[in-house]
């Protein structure tokens, strides 16, 4: 059976990486997103409800109910190792996104065997990323085509109370 | 009356940016330079600074007595549309800037159908870069070269102040 | 009046090209669009089949009517400057295709002053590119939602021909 | 069953090549080699040889013994359908390759669904390409650590036969 | 005589680095690693640490004899006129790096004539960053093979400090 | 003694290659500028002739005198081992020409331990390629500020023989 991984901030979840994980589901049997914990200040929404956001997005597709949700709280390898995957899966978007991948896809075969494979980013969101949509959202822009609906509110209301 | 919009944080602006508000006014009929508020505490200049400086630098040149500048407080997108700019100009010094850029100039399309056109910066400038000028201000050394007259005397003031 | 330059071999002309030369009609007063004489043996359509497809693909759209299409039998330059152009326009599609690009921008500059300016590719577009056509038409692949209808004409009738 | 295709002109199989094939044999259940045709006249040897020396390759390897090889006749979206692959794997060295093969990899998509997933080609094997194999053959250099027997063989034939 | 210099933060060197400095004493008769000073917060390690570091995974290295560690207190083009160094010796993994590095190679060089030679950095260690070792180290993962002995036991003592 | 040798086909010699040369000169203790045969029909000038034309443009610079040139009719690293040089020396416009030059700068270490060092190109020369000085001076464009006289003269002087 093979399992992969979709790993990510998901600070919050965008359309383009649902897009990642929906294709990754056609290719591999099991896949597991999982939600690095990330500790770093720069994270607008806390680990759990990034989980909770990621969740709520993929029970609204029908095809993706078998996809598991789970934090990883240390090193990608080592959640690897521990549900079996044999793969990490990443969109890139250009060439300076891989150069930017490389070595840490060299390190996670080094340290664990884990493949990481990477899939060139769908055309329709080569512009999401999380960090535009917070920008876009902190000054009151749209974000309803970036992001799926509980990702939206749950940006906006961190947003309402940090201000 | 095609509108164009030279944006940045200009801290502090550098004979790099000049180069390509200078191009920008021989493509467009009307420039506007937009200094980003840029709230992050890595800023060494104040807002204020920084258009002041901007402002003395394009004056010291007749060819761009016509640029105006403003700040620009919130989306790129909302001063483009309030200023009525079609375009947004930017310099590239090689592919992984654009690869860098490609995303937020998607986006500002996405979002308002904003251009963002993109002119290969000035080889004689190519080592030209804000944080660069800043890191060699800090440890003394000479910047006259690399910013105007101005800037220089800001950035030095600010350090001095600093330290 | 700004006038802007469209370069290219358009061997054949591709709806990504298209939206190029739509782009740069929103940027610039006119717009010309070039078709490279091209002698390499490589190319399928003869240079006035490439002419004459081109304007017909133009001629389909109503905002297009004023772009004009004229052969550049010899250097880049030499055109713009018969034209009065003040810049060319290219497409990129990543980082790699600026690379490639940025010496023949910087040397138009140095010959002439004409300015390259570069618009990000239109993401629908990204991989429409005139090689690839050829090869899919070649294999009896479909092309019509790649290229403009003449385009795909031109195309099938050049490769039964050389059959 | 997830089946894939590597696909290449294999002129001639590489060490590095074998590594992306062994690696595809992992995450996927069945690996089919397609071995373009390929009739430019850079190739030095004949398809029927290159496919000869692929399957020879592989069956040194215990591992790969499931791995079928077949010509691919047209179009690679062709090939894909009629074996009923889900993904196409491709080795990647750098930026510039990913940028270099991604409006093929839209392209395939575009045209049938097939995915192209992307794997860093192994450190070990960075600098081995058929091309440079080619080359130092040519001048009589050691190929031997860079390709299989069968491969360095039929190269030598091949040169040697052409001198 | 001709004196390089090998410039970075080196928290903590690593064997890559190595790699560089071993490669740079072949070229050049006397080499020097100079270790930026570096005040930002998220260094690991100490200046002082950093440098006994470095000096003490030299001393492993018969060859490496002759190679002076210095502290770079300021810009690194003084340190280089203050040592006599012709040359700055970097190490290269991808074209994205190349981008990164390619301004202050300029600067350098507009600043004081200094050369940047860039060496591609050794495919063994591609995957070997600093940043890497300090994330692995951080929770518990193996680092023995990635950086000197030396390195391996200032990381993990001042992991467990911090902690 | 430190032996360098500066590869190309120097088709013709540019006054880009030449500032190479003068870089690695002042690097190195001895300078061999290599001259590819490069029997592909696409060269202008004939070997004898571009080894002259690159004779006669080192003579004109004083610094130079004791640079040779000579003709490389095999692998480079055999030419390499034959001169007794522990580095090739290239320059490099972009992260692209990186990407491009990898994998041999590996494939050259890997047969003989020889190191590729790169150089980024000096700005001024960013827009000089052999390949666009004899484009321009096929339309009969000025080529006088990017090659030496003697280069020059014979681009001139094979085009008019050819046409």
């Amino acid at each position: 059976m093979s399992i992969a991984v979709c790993p990510g901030s998901f600070d919050p979840i965008t359309y383009g990486h649902l897009d990642i994980v929906r294709r990754a589901a056609r290719l591999f049997e099991v896949v597991v997103v999982g939600v690095a914990h990330n500790a770093s200040k720069s994270a607008l929404l806390k680990p759990e409800e990034r989980i909770e956001v990621v969740r709520g997005a993929l029970a609204e597709d029908p095809d993706l109910g078998s996809v598991r949700v789970e934090p990883v709280p240390g090193l990608l390898v080592d959640f690897c190792r521990q549900v079996g995957a044999v793969a990490v899966v990443k969109g890139l978007r250009g060439g300076a996104d891989f150069d930017g991948e490389h070595p840490m896809a060299l390190m996670n075969r080094h340290l664990s065997g884990v493949e990481t494979v990477f899939l060139p980013a769908e055309q329709r969101y080569a512009h999401v990323a999380s960090s535009l949509v917070k920008d876009i959202a902190r000054h009151g822009g749209p974000i309803d085509d970036l992001v799926p609906p509980a990702a939206a509110e749950a940006v906006r209301a961190a947003i309402a109370h940090r201000a």
